[in-house]
């Protein structure tokens, strides 16, 4: 019998899941069977494009008429939609995968992660951190685990984005502090520390991030409202062009301390020239040292025990994380095979009442980092978590 | 009204093509409606099983009862059983999907264009070379055209794999000339050739190949034959292993000159160790320069006439060869994404009735230089293409 | 007339300089004479060995008997032998090239500083941060002072070396914070502080770091201390091995905030695992962004605003800065020729009495944000430098 | 007593040996005491100026009066007067240094190895191959020597440069068949080849080349001469300019057969658009790989045994080949520290009267390659190296 999924959000996000679940009998035949029940959204028109686009059988304007209907329900909406319909599914025992940042305040993340805690193990509900899933990502867990890298002394994390330098570049819910909740520290920095609690949190690696000294900027203040046309242009025909202001980071950078006195260095930005979605991770350890970059996902670099130099490794081998349902070594994939990834271990999780990890336990350790991090910026000096 | 698609073969190629018709819907909704009618192959259980992973409604053990009955024929099996079933198809007026080389030989490839051209300009016949559809090659291919590089002196190209080094890697139809024509001079060199030809074929470019000198090399002569059971034991179980011959080339090079007079050098192996699927083009024009390695699909790194250095360029920009219908900038594609524009554009043809390209005179084309390049290693001169 | 040079340390610094000096006559003609008059130093056997080996003259164990005797008086020693000397040699009128960090507290700095202020503009007194004097590096500064990075909002500056790993590794001056100041932070950090300085601090670029803060750590706390014999064993031969507390940091970070609101992160370390010299230095403005690492130092990696990706620039054309001094265009120099070139001006301002940056003035300027970053981290919170 | 060296030639690779020279009391202290005593060339002007910049003692306009007056002679000249001045030294006894290629004939070549031969054992001749003293390159060697790359079974030879790229570039010998030999091929493909022998011309590695097929190719057939003041200006101070033929390639390329069957690939070119001085050889075994590129001629890239991928190491560790010589790990050293290292080693023999690898035996095999290539253009067919 087949899983009903119903999903909220059908713009970027809303395909990338829509294509995973579409991939997954041809590649994942082990995979719950499932069916696209339910697109979710506002917009009747553009909604029913989208679902006969994405292979949905039917559409709903208002999540509650869904979340206690369908078997699995999927958060796709901007951040601020992330709390209410994700605890209303859990409530009725829906299991739930929710986009990251889990929520736009650390409250919100709060009842989201108690939610899920009284919707019981068996129901999973899950936080789309998707780039646990690339295959390289997997292997270097693997060599941290296997102690390869030795004593954790240096963490460090990018995620360089350039889409917003443009002052003239539209403003959107991206940019408002009640929709979002921050700009590029939720965005992109929610991705990096979630890696990095991944790849070093256990207690035997790096441990928890201890204290942080964070900083948050925004280089441009408003930016023009898109008109009814799309268009950026005054909606009055004259000469002035309607702004709103913008409340959120462009970019943030953090200090961090670990429990076993690692240092951490995170970084991220909208403004970072020449730089489209560049998210890398570097870990320095006593045995060896690793680098990541999601534009070359494929690749690990990797220092070894008894080598001289970076070792760049094309994870494309049959016995590499989840190459084997893919194609033969040396045919690269790409930044969509993490969604099927992700989707496949969240389905198997949901049809076989699993935990799935990353959770929204998770999310809200993420969410923490996150608020910490505003906190330090607006205090000026470190703040320790809890 | 769907195109019905019959194909033949059912491994990588199979999955490869099945998977790309699968995503059309979703991410080229222009593309021509389909359906996976017939899959067809020898093995029925391994058949049915296939069938039912890459979504065929049924299948078929022998072609000749399905190549005029469906509207579009994809060959995709092994080499030596390109040419009859292609003819076949065409001869009743079904449009030929064929994967590359196009024939084990000269010959057989010589029918199979005749077959084409006699089908008609409406009955696309196209040869699968899948690297003309990768958008840094299509970008590349702008450049070229708009004259950007200049006059072109120097061309190199390398298909580098490793997966032959171990001596005891067993036989299969690869490594016999009846079934493949060639080693990896048809298998990588197919596709060097005709990615230098689609680049600076053109006239006002470095033109065709004018001579070229060959060489081929056998590093391994024999190799052990996998048992029954699909290993390489001797199947009377006793000390010694049965082997076969190899009677292709592990690995090839060639020297060009250009009607323009440019030089080429060409290399592909099954030997290159720590190499795995590197295809790599090189250009160097009176203007400038540019580079690409299939590892790396999503960039190009290019010389421009004003600048100093290569640029390196991620070609994932909306208004990049086929990008806006996949993610947003900087979020790679992969290796399989590359048949699905072939698809796109050879069903796109078939419905129109318009001519595609590669097609099988494309296909003859390359077969001719294949052909080329063993005579010359075989009569140790310079050979011209006539 | 030659320019007699007196020299005080014998050791990497001194060879550094003194090489330097001895290529100046057959590479850079227009440079004053000059003579390796006096080698100073403490160990009359090592000292007189290292005499003959880098052409002084003569040798001397007290720098009082020197530093007014010579035309330039040159400073390699320990930090914690930066002040006096310098001080001395600058109150008798003698021009003084000190190694970095220019002292080993903000105390002492401010005092040579104010000596050198003192001297009079014709005295130059030069902090020999060499980094400025690489090709690469003047390469970008020209690119920065031209605008064609536009508004900066980004500053990255990493050194990063591993040689302290191995907790076993022996004790030396450059673990005590009496005679070093600090560690990496005023070994490493000095640089690229400098660096950063030098190629965004004008006032229509980032201009001043405005507030900072910094983390400092230390992750071995006793080191070995290295034996009479130069090895690290007990000097009563027993079981037990001497050890001395380290009391500077084995890695710093910072975050900064520039007075046009860029953000900055600085980062160094000698437990980087696998970086031997690495300093990279990466700048993002509002129309490029470049790139530049040491191990690869003839190279410079630029984002010019109407190009699409890093183009990677070999700094060795006749008409880079310094180059026509040396070979044809790609034939790399290498590390040393920083001091060549470093040497060249600082000489040049000698004999012409004129003045030579990076001076005290810059030497102060970088100790007062080395100084900034220990007192945030004491602190646990941002500190404004005045 | 020390060694008085005469060298014929003052320009490019006077000043690269001059250097070398002087630089060998700091930083080799054990080499042999030399005198820079008599520098050659017709110019007399330019020459005393040279002199005086590179530190001879005086100089002569008639290399006979020289070469059995002093005690080393190097020919730095051009390849057409490489045969004369080499075989007069010998045959007077006294060692000689001489750049490559060896000679611009095969004819040349064997008479100077003959004249070496006669000279005997202890007057060692020897051609300035220097890239064979890149620390990297030396490494390699070991590697190879020590079988961690296994069976050879493809070796690659790339050396690009783009100076002749402009069609209006002056005319100079090295444009002239008679003066130079060859052009690409005799200038950087000896380069090439003298590596390639080095490094896999052992029995039990690659063994020699056994037979080639080469391609030569001359893209611009006439150059402008420059005029008598150094401009390319018409000397009637008309419209027309001067030209002169160019006879020699621009660029070539070949194909090897190895002893063991191994295959190689060799091009060079002065038309390759974006590279300055690009020389690199790639290697492939059973066991290993490894890639060096003199760009970046501190590094070099080795795939291992236990390995996936290609491990950068940088080749400046204190046990590295020369390194201890130099800096601390991680200070990279220049191109001009090959010439160091090799003068170091031939000083060396001459004061030992040891022989010198590469000697003028090395030479001559290089030549007999060289000769080979151009024959085997003109015939259009395979060549076999007796």
């Amino acid at each position: 019998m087949s899983l009903e999924v119903g999903v909220l959000g059908y713009r970027f996000m809303g395909k990338a899941h829509a294509n995973a679940m579409a991939r997954l009998p041809m590649f994942f035949p082990d995979a719950p069977e499932i069916e696209r029940s339910v697109l979710i959204g506002r917009d009747e028109d553009a909604l029913s494009d989208a679902a006969d686009q994405l292979g949905f059988d039917r559409t709903a304007t208002d999540w509650e008429d869904v979340v206690d209907d369908v078997d699995v329900f999927y958060n796709l909406g901007p951040n601020f939609v992330h709390a209410e319909p994700s605890i209303a599914a859990l409530e009725a025992g829906t299991p739930v995968f929710c986009e990251k940042p889990l929520a736009p305040t650390l409250e919100a993340a709060e009842e989201m992660a108690e939610a899920a805690q009284n919707a019981g193990s068996d129901v999973p509900a899950g936080c789309a951190f998707n780039y646990r899933f690339v295959p390289a990502i997997q292997y270097a867990k693997g060599l941290l685990e296997a102690g390869e890298l030795g004593e954790i002394h240096h963490v460090r994390g990018q995620y360089l984005q350039d889409w917003l330098i443009d002052p003239e570049a539209p403003w959107s819910w991206r940019n408002d502090e009640e929709m979002a909740g921050s700009g590029s520290l939720g965005d992109l920095g929610a991705h990096t520390i979630d890696l990095i609690r991944f790849l070093v949190g256990d207690d035997d690696l790096a441990g928890d991030i201890d204290r942080l000294s964070g900083h948050l900027q925004t280089f441009v203040d408003e930016r023009p409202v898109p008109g009814a046309d799309g268009g950026a242009l005054d909606s009055a025909g004259g000469d002035s062009t309607e702004t709103k202001p913008v409340t959120v980071d462009d970019a943030y950078s953090a200090q961090l301390e670990f429990e076993n006195g690692a240092m951490g260095v995170l970084e991220a930005s909208r403004f970072a020239n020449g730089h489209k979605n560049d998210h890398s991770i570097e870990i320095h350890g006593s045995k060896g040292s690793l680098k990541f970059s999601l534009e070359r996902l494929n690749e690990l670099e990797v220092l070894r025990e008894d080598s001289r130099g970076y070792e760049t490794i094309l994870v494309t081998d049959e016995d590499d994380p989840y190459v084997e349902h893919w194609w033969p070594p040396g045919h690269v994939i790409g930044w969509e095979h993490t969604f099927v990834h992700e989707n496949y271990e969240f389905l198997s999780a949901v049809e076989n009442g699993d935990e799935f990890n990353p959770s929204f336990e998770d999310g809200l350790a993420v969410q923490r980092v996150l608020s910490a991090i505003g906190d330090s910026d607006e205090r000026g000096e470190w703040v320790t978590l809890e």
